[in-house]
């Protein structure tokens, strides 16, 4: 057996999310699907970042242990043909040791939130932002997001039906930053952590665009979340503007010395 | 009668194209099936540019008349309303007298072609961009594009079926830029003229490519627009990565002061 990292990138939108399910489309079921017709009927995708439906990656990492030998160039090529036509791409694959996963090993997620502010619906976006009609106070999103930084139990900001032993997350960042594009205003929020509970991204982002509407004060996050109460999260928002953009490890799989 | 002039954005993945066909689906047949709706059977749209299968648009102008006085901002609203689930947007719609014509009265029209130069399929910007597995010497084909601008016989580079009168055509910019993005190095062509020929850009762009990927030296574009003849033109890129960006007018009918 040889193990593989893979690095893919996804659109959300037509799947029920990463992980393999009986009679739902997923992203890690299309790979295995592929997988099976290069051979491998057998081999298991273990992803970094289990995405909900609908949520994009740009930087998924997976590992796959698998009986033939490929060169990694061949496994990717071979992937992608058979990948076709689902929205999913293969922009790397690399030889790993069996030791490594792409799941345990992850020392750091990162994920970016688009919100579009703009009256019109989306003609060429859709389904790549979260479009609202008014602008965002990104200044007040700012001095809320401050609160959430660093370690905290983020038990409001967590789904009903996450699984992780912990509610006690590091947040090692939230930034808020808007930028002009030929679309309208976007405002895009990047999040990084070690991990994330389950919904916990979309959580953070639906309070703090309560916050950017002026409908919450900034302060009211920090008070949300020392409640320690799922009833005090704002609305979770939709997956449609939410990227896993980057799963880091302690020696990069994918550094041009081994990358192909 | 009142007439509206409206800006419109749309994905023309699913369209044969702008132009109202018989038992083909069109955005002109598209905006104006929403009118019917609106209750305005008859009314017909004129657009500035008669964009072809595929090729989409992040500033199409056109104009239509209407029976019923609306508000433009309403006028736009149920227009929206009533696109939907079709990919088209109007991003904006003005009243202006009824002698102008959004086709005839352009003075510049502007297009983006965006081709993308990586190994891996697309995923996120299916029908976004013309993919393509190598890097394009960008500084060859900006040497290249300098022999287009300017006053030329451009029947190099004209559809058999073009149905201009005269292949004479003024070209104002053709500018060549690459920029890396989360998905790639992306090539941007930029093109500016009064009007173009039927397929000039993407003949001009396919033919830019072949300098890109040094399969024509630059002199080569020189020579073939001097042979006015459309067997010396490179072959013709596909729609996917063309966008209708921008038509201005002598007076720009959406200047924030007419807006709404």
């Amino acid at each position: 057996m040889q193990t593989y990292a893979l690095r893919i990138e996804y659109d959300g939108t037509p799947f029920h999310g990463w992980q393999r399910q009986e009679s739902h489309v997923s992203v890690q079921g299309a790979i295995e699907a592929a997988l099976a017709k290069l051979g491998e009927p057998d081999a298991t995708v273990q992803g970094a970042g289990r995405t909900d439906a609908g949520v994009h990656a740009t930087g998924q990492v997976a590992h796959v242990a698998l009986q033939k030998p490929w060169s990694p160039f061949r496994l990717s090529e071979a992937l992608n043909y058979h990948l076709r036509p689902a929205p999913v791409a293969i922009l790397a694959a690399v030889e790993v040791g069996e030791e490594f996963h792409a799941r345990f090993d992850a020392v750091e997620r990162r994920y970016l939130y688009r919100i579009l502010s703009r009256r019109a619906p989306l003609a060429l976006e859709r389904q790549r932002l979260w479009r609202m009609n008014y602008r965002l106070d990104t200044k007040a999103m700012r001095a809320a997001a401050a609160h959430l930084v660093g370690k905290h139990d983020f038990t409001t900001f967590r789904s009903s039906i996450c699984q992780a032993k912990s509610p006690v997350k590091t947040l090692d960042e939230v930034s808020v930053t808007e930028l002009e594009t030929e679309y309208g205003w976007e405002t895009q929020l990047r999040f990084r952590a070690r991990s994330f509970l389950h919904n916990q991204v979309r959580s953070l982002t639906g309070t703090l665009e309560r916050v950017g509407a002026g409908a919450w004060p900034p302060d009211q996050v920090a008070s949300a979340l020392a409640a320690k109460d799922r009833a005090a999260c704002g609305p979770v928002c939709p997956p449609d503007g939410l990227y896993l953009t980057d799963v880091l490890y302690p020696s990069n799989p994918f550094a041009p010395a081994s990358a192909h």
